[in-house]
């Protein structure tokens, strides 16, 4: 189905579109913005808050997250460590492809070994790569279940839970650290936007020159 | 790795970014752009010169091939049929992604079977799906040989080679038919330009609003 049948005739086509034409278009340099933590750290919520303040700023993000790639891309592969593997290598394949198409792409996965996580900024390439931590104690994330997963955990019904009784492994050097249960969502936010801005994701821009959120 | 596991316990976070807010954002409603046709038919030279336009326009376009596509998300795979048709439906979704995420998809593929493509558009979704077929004969395809496989799938040294000992199924109602044999890649361009403007994709602007070529 397609026309390179070997690795030999395999040709990397890299394309008329420079990066920085990209740039210049979308007013905004590609990146991934990875978020990691336990479930119920707050992942999928400050994923959805920032994607909404972006857009609202005139800026193209999206977000994945484990729901909706499940649902599609991934819908082959189960809850095995080699799916789950695989379902976490190809969230940074896609996350990479997309920051190369100059979006700002977020993931929101518990993510919890630190060589998967290793693997997907390997595959972001040069593009700008952020991996905010969300470091919200167990009893927290125990406390909020918003999925009742750890009730599930708990009772026996679901095995290899992360936190319960699978490890999750902290970043050793994440580009941002934050703690759901002492800052809200607008501090939260705050602090992102000062992070892509550092990194280059985003220029810094005079407040007086944003546009309003739609 | 993910919070979700078991199919019973999987939502579907649809965000807080509608398809509207982002068609207004980046001026243009994502979609996919599938080109398909025989290796030589021109697939990649006219994906890359309507990524080229499309970005000199102002737009936010991107292109996915098999070559890049094969050195990231799809490095696991190889040429045995199974692995062939797990390429294509892993491009159709990674393309229907990125229409969602409001870009203009363009994607290189010889992808011979109806069914694949199908599946494709069906991944889509609501995004307008725009199959344009490379209609071009065997004889010219051979004659230019741009990668020299068809002269390998001659000599023996490579099997299952679409239209010399695999088979290429036409579309049988697609968006746009184009035979680069008889068009130049202007003439092409201006014919998807149409094509993108009739399916939605594009606005149709008056040539006076137009930003030039960068």
């Amino acid at each position: 189905m397609i026309d390179d049948r070997t690795s030999r005739n395999l040709t990397w086509h890299g394309g008329l579109v420079s990066h920085e034409r990209r740039a210049d278009l979308m007013g905004q340099r590609g990146g991934v913005v990875w978020l990691t933590g336990l479930s119920g750290s707050g992942k999928s919520t400050l994923a959805r808050a920032l994607e909404d303040r972006l857009v609202g700023d005139r800026h193209a993000a999206y977000v994945l997250d484990g729901d909706n790639l499940r649902h599609g891309l991934n819908r082959d592969l189960g809850f095995t460590p080699e799916d789950r593997d695989e379902n976490i290598r190809r969230v940074g394949e896609v996350a990479a492809l997309m920051a190369d198409a100059g979006l700002i792409v977020i993931t929101a996965f518990i993510s919890p070994y630190r060589a998967a996580r290793q693997r997907a900024r390997e595959a972001a390439g040069a593009a700008p790569f952020i991996e905010v931590y969300l470091d919200v104690s167990l009893d927290v994330c125990r406390r909020r279940d918003p999925k009742g997963l750890y009730a599930k955990a708990q009772a026996g019904r679901i095995g290899q839970f992360t936190g319960i009784d699978a490890p999750y492994e902290p970043p050793e050097r994440p580009e941002l650290v934050l703690d759901t249960s002492v800052r809200d969502v607008t501090e939260c936010l705050e602090l992102m936007y000062a992070c892509l801005s550092r990194h280059g994701v985003l220029k810094a821009r005079p407040s007086t020159e944003r546009v309003p959120n739609a």
